[in-house]
């Protein structure tokens, strides 16, 4: 069995759209049993709504929510009994594999690392979200709240990172890349001047060196390296410069009749293209290095992204990352 | 008269291109006079292909090419006779307004500080290029080689681009932010939080705080200040995640007959709409803070693009920018 902690208070579509996903997520897969966190009247009225297990689902009660403008260090201090504090506790004391959370940002950050805990060793925990590319998707490490990281931290993301991938994602001898402003090694500034030859001394990942940004989309790493505030531009400029786009062609769509009658017919292909351009079927964000494991799923997530953000906790747990990142840093330290 | 020198010798297409863009250049403003710096006899029969006002172009012989791959400093350094060292030369000699290339972006960028000089009190000349919106278009200052910049370059950066946008694009107190990874003035790594108090200290700017990426193509400012390194991932992930979306919604059109025959009718468009957003058609990217102007055209760039680079030197002539950096510096210095 793997148990799974999931915040039913948090997301931009509240209870409804959380507790959907839980019971798809059950439904999907045998081994998933879920404990819903929240208010348990708000929650017992959405469940009421479903047809599912009530062996596979448990309502864990938590009367507090954390909203996502509080100041998050502040909020997961005074709010001991919120939805993500009460969840990230069933971690910490193994009543759960895993947390999954819609809500605030920062408070799962902050919650991550006080209440669930660093893995020992783990200098921070990154935050990791897929990318979709051409061919796929990458995972972009860290987009979390640390910024100004030091050279041992990326050394570590390029770890975990390319654990997860390997494990999770089910790619081969995944390819990790270190974001730079040039292919040469001598270019960048001088965090990744003085992170790229210790990668290159790393044997157990599949260091290929330098990507520009321009290369991400187009599939060019499977674990894309980067400190926070830059994995942050990228991510946040990923979502902007896709739904700009978007926007642009379907105004042009509707500019003449013409255009509007090709737009009917477009319109299928043209859906379930950009469809394989959208990472949430895959799940949410790993907070990798902690002692669990937490996911935070995008704010809009609907049912369907919180089924796949729980469902990829059972691979992660199955596949014993955790276990395998701390086989890797005591290795690092062996060596050292 | 604006006399404008232009390297006939840079850029993906090669001469072609670039004495092709002159020519339309001359045509399109009586007060332009060009400069074609390279090989006199390439260029020559270049110019064969045109008719022109042969007193509105003059060609300057320059032997030696510097290509892209070549490390700059050395390139600037030992290449005396390249066409960008000669056209920089002509700038410094003040035998020109400006200097446009569509070549090597460091020995540009090399070349610029070494050889055309900085302003008295420019601490860093930063390279600005204009990137497209859904509102038109936005400065992003600085996307140079410079990493690792410091609070009071950025501050520079600011005003500078400020004037810029101002006097040459025509906006009215031009919104200045700063990227960032949070709306709220605490959030950022340790380069943003020292220069925010100090942007918001600034009274001759429209500072209006930080900005997500996710706001950026949505134009949510008019002068985006960051330091190089987050400035280049802007811009490469801007036409990464440009080009690999336009790519999938051409395949997503070419799926079945049905979109086919959608994506003949739905064509022109299209086209117009996407291609306003394109930042080409307002010209290249100023090198900012010089004794002179600078402007790095796109290596790609084609005679429209090189025509509107070689424009927009005009405008940054006669509106005398140069001039109010240097007397935004020295008020900034009497404040101090």
């Amino acid at each position: 069995m793997v148990r799974i902690a999931v915040d039913a208070m948090g997301g931009d579509h509240g209870p409804s759209q959380m507790v959907a996903g839980a019971v798809e997520a059950v439904a999907a897969k045998p081994q998933i049993q879920v404990l819903l966190v929240g208010q348990e009247d708000v929650i017992g009225a959405e469940l009421a709504k479903h047809t599912y297990d009530k062996e596979k689902i448990a309502v864990v009660n938590a009367t507090e929510v954390i909203a996502t403008e509080e100041p998050p260090v502040n909020a997961i201090r005074k709010k001991k009994d919120s939805s993500i504090v009460v969840g990230m506790g069933l971690v910490k004391k193994k009543e759960a594999d895993a947390f999954v959370s819609a809500g605030s940002s920062g408070a799962i950050l902050v919650g991550g690392q006080v209440i669930v805990g660093r893995i020992k060793g783990v200098e921070r925990p990154p935050l990791a979200p897929l990318i979709p590319t051409e061919k796929g998707v990458s995972l972009l490490i860290d987009c979390g709240a640390n910024v100004d990281a030091r050279s041992s931290h990326l050394v570590q993301f390029a770890k975990m990172g390319s654990i997860y991938m390997e494990h999770v994602m089910g790619i081969k001898r995944p390819r990790v890349a270190i974001v730079n402003i040039g292919a040469e090694e001598e270019k960048g500034n001088a965090l990744v001047k003085e992170t790229f030859p210790l990668l290159k001394a790393c044997t157990d990942i599949n260091f290929i060196g330098s990507i520009e940004a321009r290369e991400i989309p187009h599939g060019g790493a499977d674990v894309i390296v980067c400190e926070a505030f830059v994995g942050n531009v990228i991510l946040k400029l990923y979502e902007g410069v896709g739904a700009t786009l978007i926007g642009c062609v379907k105004k042009g769509m509707m500019t003449s009749l013409r255009s509007k009658i090709g737009a009917l017919l477009v319109k299928p292909a043209l859906k379930a293209t950009l469809k394989s351009f959208d990472a949430s079927r895959y799940g949410g964000a790993p907070l990798l290095g902690l002692n669990g494991l937490v996911v935070k799923t995008h704010g809009n997530s609907k049912a369907n992204e919180v089924k796949n953000s729980i469902i990829q906790c059972v691979a992660f747990k199955e596949q014993q990352i955790n276990e395998k990142i701390r086989d890797s840093l005591e290795a690092a330290k062996k060596e050292e």
